[in-house]
Parts: C-alpha cells; sequence; structure tokens
C-alpha cells in the first residue's frame, strides 16, 4: 500500500539539507520510496492533500519519563522535589496498572504532537513497551536500576534483572528497543553502574542515565571522589558511544574531551534544566566538540509536555542569550537536534531522522492554515519559532497512519484519559500527604 | 443580556489570589456582576458551561507591533536585521492598506489566544487603531515617533503630529486608547523625546518607548552622555507613573532606583529578548525595588507569536536559571504579570486584570480536554507551563463574547488571511532584495 503525500514543503534533515518547497513523499511500510519537488512521479493507493504545509520526519525524544503523567502540574516551583514528593509518591502509589494507562497515555501526546521515537526511563518499564507496542510508537525502554527500594522493586538494585528480563523479552521486536537505564551517576554505586554497564553490551543496547544534573551529584563526586561524574564514569570506563547521558548541565573542558572521545551520546533537556533553574547546559561547546546532542522533553513532571516543540523555542534563546549572539543556533540546527541529531543518539540514524529513500516513513505533517503559521518565509524558522504541538495534522510511524487531522487513529484521547483518570484514584489520595508541600 | 460562565476553575487573579475551583462567573457588557463558588445565584440570560475548564481575566500584552504580521519567520537568526533588513523595508514597503490587514491579522491572533489587552507602536497606527475598534479588542495604540523618514512620513518626527492626530480623533473611545510612542531613547533627540513626553502629558495619556534593549543604544549613552538610558531619561524628566519603558535588558541598581521613585512601569518581552541573545532583564530586582512589571510578547517579527503563553513558559526559565533557584517566580506570579500586573502598566487596574464584581467582563476560558492539560492540580501551573495559545477555547472583551470554541465572532481567520496576502504581494516583491541575508 504506497502513499503519496503532496503540496508541502519537505524538509528532509539530510547531509544536505535538501528542502522541497512545493514537493512530495512516496512511501509504504517498508520505508520512503522517493521525495522530490513537484508532483508525485508513480502512482500510489493513497493520496494526501497536504495544503500547503510542511511534512518533516518524525520527531525524536531522547529523555523522558511518559509514565510520570499523574504527577504533572503538581509542585512545579517546589525545591528539592525530587526527595520530597517524587520518590516518595512514587513509591508508595506507581502500580503496574497505573504505569501502563499513564505510558498509553504519554505515548498518546507523544504522538499527537509529532514525536515518533522516544527514550523513556521508568518503572515497570514492561508496561511502557507494552504500550508503545499498542499504539505504534518507536520506543527504546529502560528499566530504572537504582539503590534504594522502588515501586516494582522491594531491593535495591532489583532493577537489574527486570532490566535483563525487559530485553531478553523484546530485543529483535522492530519498534520496542529494550535498554539499560542506571538512574543516575550517584545513585547507583560504581559497581553497580559497572555491571549494568556489561549487560548493555552483552546485549549491545544502548546505557543511558542522568549525568551532571543536580547540585548534590556535584558535591558528591567532588568530595568523595575529587573529579567530575563524567571523570568518574570514564575512570569506571562506561562511557562508549552506546552511551546517552542525560542533561549533562555542570560540566567542563575535560568532561567534553571525555565525551566526544568516547562517542558518548547527550540528551539535552533545556526546558526541565531552566524550569528547575539548574542551569544552562553546555551545548555549544560540547557540539564544537563533536559531540551528538539531541533533545528530550524529560518526563511530564519536570518538563510538562512531552512534545519537542517548547523545547525548540527554549534552546536557542538560552544558547544566543549566554554567548549574546543571535546568529548561533539558527532554526534549522535545532530541527536538526530534534530530528536527525536525535536519531543518531539513539543509535537509528540509518533508519530514522531523515526523509530519505530507503529510511523508515516516520513522517510529521504540520498544518500551516493556523493563525500562528503565516507567514513562512524559512520553514526552519516557522517550526522552531512559531509552532506548537497543536499544530500538527498527521503523523506516521514505519509508514503507518498513527494520527490523522488531529486525531489518534487507534484510539481515542478522551477514552485513554477516562480509563488513566479512574485508576488515578488511589494515588490522589496517597498525594493528600504532600499537600501542604505541593 | 447576562451571560453566566459554571463549570470553571476561577483565577480571579485579586489581590488575595481567590480560587473558585468549582465556579461561576456572572457578567453583562457592563461589568462583572458576581464570581463565587457552585451554581450561579442568579438568572442569566445565556448560560455557558464551561466543561471543568480555566476560566481567567483576559491577558494583557504591554509591547507589541502587531502590523509586522507580513515580517514573521523573516531572518529570524540574522544579526543586526533592524538596520540591515526591517527598517529600510518598512521604509519601502509598509503602507496603510497593509498596516491595517496585518493588524486585523494579528489582533485576531491575540484574540484567538486569549489577549483581550495590547499596548501596540507602529506607522499609520490609525489604521491600528481602526482594527482594534472593528475586531472588538482592547488596544493601547502609539504612532512612531523617529529622527528618521519612515513609512508614514518624509520628515523624522513626522509621527509627532501624527501622534497629536490619533490622540485627538480617538481619545475618551470605550476600548481604544491613544498613546505617545517615542522609538527608542537613541533614536529621538532628547528635545524630541520631551516634546513627545509634553503631548503625553497634555492629553494625559501613556508614553511608551524601547529602553536599555541593544547594545549600540547602551554604547551610545556611555560614551555621549555618561549616563545609562534610564539615567538619561530622568534626568529629561520624563519618567513617570504614566511612562512605560519597553525590554530594560541593560539596567542598573540606581536605574531600578529612578524606575521605581518614578512610578515608571516596565514592559518585560522574555521571548524577544532571549532569542535574540541580548540578555536577561533583571525582572527579579526590578520587582523587588517596586517596579510593576508586565509582559510583552514583542512584534511578530521578533517574538513570532502573539500570545502569552510562550511568554510564561520563558520568564520562570530564565528567572530561576540566573539566580539558581526553582522556587521563585512560581507559576502564580507569572499569570499575575500577564493579567492584573500588565493592566497596572497601563493603568487600567481598576478597569481590567482581574475576576471582580465591578470590572470589565474581559474573560478567558481555557479548554482542559486537550492531551497537554491534564491532569490539573495546580492551575496556575497548568496555564504557565502546560498550556498553549490552541487551549484557549473562548474569549469575551466587555462581556462581548469575541472567540467561541476556537473560533472568531466576527469574522473568519481564513477570510482574513485571504485579504492579508493578497496585500503582500508588492512587500514580498521588495523582500527579494534582502533575500540573500534573510
Amino acid at each position: 500500500m504506497k502513499t503519496c503525500i503532496s503540496d508541502v514543503t519537505v524538509l528532509t534533515m539530510d547531509d544536505q539539507s535538501h528542502v522541497y518547497p512545493d514537493g512530495y513523499v512516496l512511501f509504504d511500510e517498508s520505508g520512503i520510496i522517493q521525495a522530490g519537488d513537484g508532483e508525485c512521479p508513480r502512482e500510489a493507493d493513497t493520496y494526501v492533500d497536504g495544503c500547503h504545509g510542511i511534512l518533516m520526519p518524525g520527531m525524536v525524544n531522547v529523555h523522558c519519563h511518559i509514565p510520570m503523567i499523574p504527577f504533572r502540574s503538581m509542585g512545579d516551583d517546589c525545591p528539592d522535589r525530587l526527595t520530597r514528593f517524587l520518590f516518595p509518591l512514587e513509591l508508595e502509589a506507581m502500580t503496574p496498572e497505573l504505569v501502563y494507562l499513564s505510558a498509553r497515555y504519554g505515548i498518546c501526546e507523544l504522538l499527537l504532537s509529532g514525536v515518533t521515537s522516544v527514550l523513556d526511563m521508568y518503572y515497570f518499564e514492561d508496561q511502557v513497551a507494552r504500550a508503545g507496542e499498542e499504539l505504534g510508537i518507536r520506543a527504546w525502554v529502560g528499566e530504572t536500576i537504582i539503590g534504594q527500594p522502588t515501586c516494582d522493586s522491594k531491593e535495591p538494585y532489583g532493577g537489574l534483572p527486570l532490566c535483563e528480563e525487559l530485553i531478553r523479552k523484546w530485543n529483535g521486536h522492530s519498534r520496542i528497543h529494550p535498554i539499560v537505564a542506571p538512574h543516575a551517576t550517584n545513585t547507583n554505586s560504581p559497581r553497580m553502574l559497572r555491571e549494568a554497564y556489561e549487560v548493555a553490551k552483552k546485549y549491545n543496547v544502548p546505557y543511558s542515565l542522568h549525568v551532571s544534573e543536580m547540585d548534590a551529584e556535584m558535591d558528591y563526586f567532588r568530595e568523595h571522589w575529587q573529579k567530575t561524574p563524567i571523570g568518574f564514569l570514564h575512570d569506571l570506563g562506561v562511557l562508549s558511544p552506546g552511551t546517552i547521558a542525560a542533561h549533562c548541565i555542570h560540566t567542563t573542558p575535560h568532561d567534553w574531551d571525555l565525551l566526544a572521545q568516547s562517542g558518548t551520546k547527550v540528551a539535552h533537556c533545556a526546558g526541565s534544566n531552566t524550569k528547575a533553574g539548574k542551569g544552562i547546559s553546555p551545548v555549544q561547546e560540547m557540539k564544537a566538540a563533536g559531540i551528538v546532542v539531541g533533545i528530550g522533553s524529560d518526563g511530564p513532571s519536570s518538563g510538562n509536555t512531552l512534545d519537542l516543540f517548547t523545547q525548540f523555542r527554549m534552546i536557542p534563546s538560552f544558547q544566543k542569550t549566554k554567548y549574546h549572539d543571535r546568529s548561533i543556533f539558527p532554526a534549522r540546527e535545532i530541527l536538526k537536534m530534534g530530528t536527525i541529531e536525535g536519531a543518531n543518539v539513539l543509535g537509528a540514524e540509518d533508519q530514522i531522522g531523515s526523509i530519505e529513500p530507503g529510511k523508515q516513513a516516520d513522517l510529521v505533517l504540520l498544518e500551516t492554515r493556523s493563525v500562528n503559521m503565516f507567514p513562512v518565509y524559512n520553514p526552519y524558522s516557522a517550526v522552531v519559532y512559531s509552532a506548537n504541538a497543536a499544530n500538527v495534522d498527521s503523523v506516521w510511524v514505519g509508514g503507518r497512519q498513527v494520527v490523522k487531522e488531529h486525531c489518534l487513529t487507534e484510539t481515542e484521547i478522551q477514552k485513554e484519559r477516562g480509563n488513566l483518570s479512574a485508576a488515578m484514584t488511589a494515588f490522589q489520595k496517597k498525594a493528600q500527604k504532600y499537600a501542604d508541600i505541593i
């Protein structure tokens, strides 16, 4: 079943940043067949009128905690929220069912906003994998490994066996990719970070964790190890092309060298980092050092919305301001971070992240009829500086349409919300305990 | 004709920040009659089911250049754009018709995003006033006064007589408020800044200009006057409770004292300031000094979108990051800046900016059905960190409904766009000259 989308500005995001101002893309479930300017040169089974919209690759969100939907808008401005209510409430109230229904809801939000690939780290991660498989997104799923009891493991580090179980179950799936996900540099013992890394090597899957994000983390490594978290990870031997370090806010030139030399990738979470007042990540320097940097929304508790449009606007604003230079981080570069560079972070750049024959048909059609999308001289600018998630008209993953005219094709968001809402009763009751701080 | 909106969370934004979690608001064209929790205690002629949405005061955008819609997405990342293409292209290509149709389009965008009051500064400002009168927004309109030829005046400072004409024509109108708008501190002679101020005093209208925004401006005052732009304005005697200083990025403690002592108001444009890499305005210090600070989107060429949601998210992110403190600028404070404090900037806090009996019924109903608006524990958080312009369901100005279920009541956006698009042909031809830099 071949589909052709035409009458669109195609942003290929390929190596030469080809743009087809009056373009088409022809594809099927095996991949993109052809893209170019003008009318589609071959017959298709289905034709989609792009109505002068913008067609771009599906966006890649490289750091998320999707099932935290029940926490959204709770204690956003509260300091020390991780220890004051997030960790305890997660421990008490998250169940497999709640994770599953929250993951379904969050994945709907991702798809509706044009995110077709996501890296997720949470608990009961098998439920996230299940939700992802059902709803048609590409998901890199990592069971959290942490040195404390969690909602899915009474024993510290119970995440490691769960992680290996997850890998054995899902490895080889076409869209669901298990990964190894230790929580952070300072919430695991060095031995456990290393053991987890061995598991990632054994199964040849990515290894992702929070790095150089928190003040307490920085203090800990300075005081106890006299090194930076990244120096510590390097000495531990866990930096590699398959390692994805999330945040990397408080990093040094030596850190950048270590990340670059090892081929470690970075997940930049501008919205979450700055809403928490943590700092401006040195993205400019990391990219200059040759590090591949993708974009993460972080979880709905930290980043609030899971789309990348919010992040798109944040990144240039912070980087341009930091360097007092309007010309850096132009819109095209931001969109590359949100597509092909994100794919590169996941080690999937040969499959996704750009519109090129042979790649998977992960596509997003943005409508330009809405009031905020006129005029469009520079389509990259329109996407980065003007668009929001509500401009996403249609989305395909692997050639299969998952969003059509702003609606999900496989479910209804109100149904998902009803199910999740019903499952949140006990959670909300337990959350009352923290009412004074949230 | 009394209208009652019920089944909404009412964010009154009054002095005590009253919230009615299951509230109603009863109003007519003369003002808000009653607001509270539960069912409306009196009869109304029209009932609006708020469907568990959030009802808040109409937002107040205190710095804009609405008619710059034709420039949107043009040269966003280009340094020195003001002199390289914006000033010359404005001079060559802006006509009264283009300003009028652009103003209509931009005002539609403002209303659709819940902005019910806007301060605008541009050329042919009588056309903006006309568009505002027709479309039902509240607009503070200022003809730009500048020491160079402009599209509406061959002679430098031709804006001053046009400004006085504008004032005489519109003063006393219920929604359209003429103001005096010198362009900036360094693009007018001291004598002209003072003359313009005398006009503002004569007619008792606000006086607004760009202040401490540009590097060249700061250099000029340092080199030629050995003072800051604000020190200069103070010595010139033009700081006053009716003075609205836009931007105020590069300011000193002495500047804050001068602004506070004189009662001068500030229009903070976080999105535009930082997208240009200009700097982080010291909003924290200015507010601590007692200065009233409202929020401006700036023009569509600088801020891209005219809604305040984009700004809402930017302001806490920058301020929290600057001070490495998550607790400052909580969501409620941001929403105050976008409503009651904006009203205070305009000197209209007795009329608009909060939901209180006797005030004008400028109201915004946000729907919470969309995927990004669930759950809502803290409604301020939901508005500031999760919402976008597409969540605006309905809008009333002075009790008259201007947006209903995401659509304008008085016109259609596609019609406005068609008219504007047709009028932009000559503009776009002239813009070709700058194709290599934009």
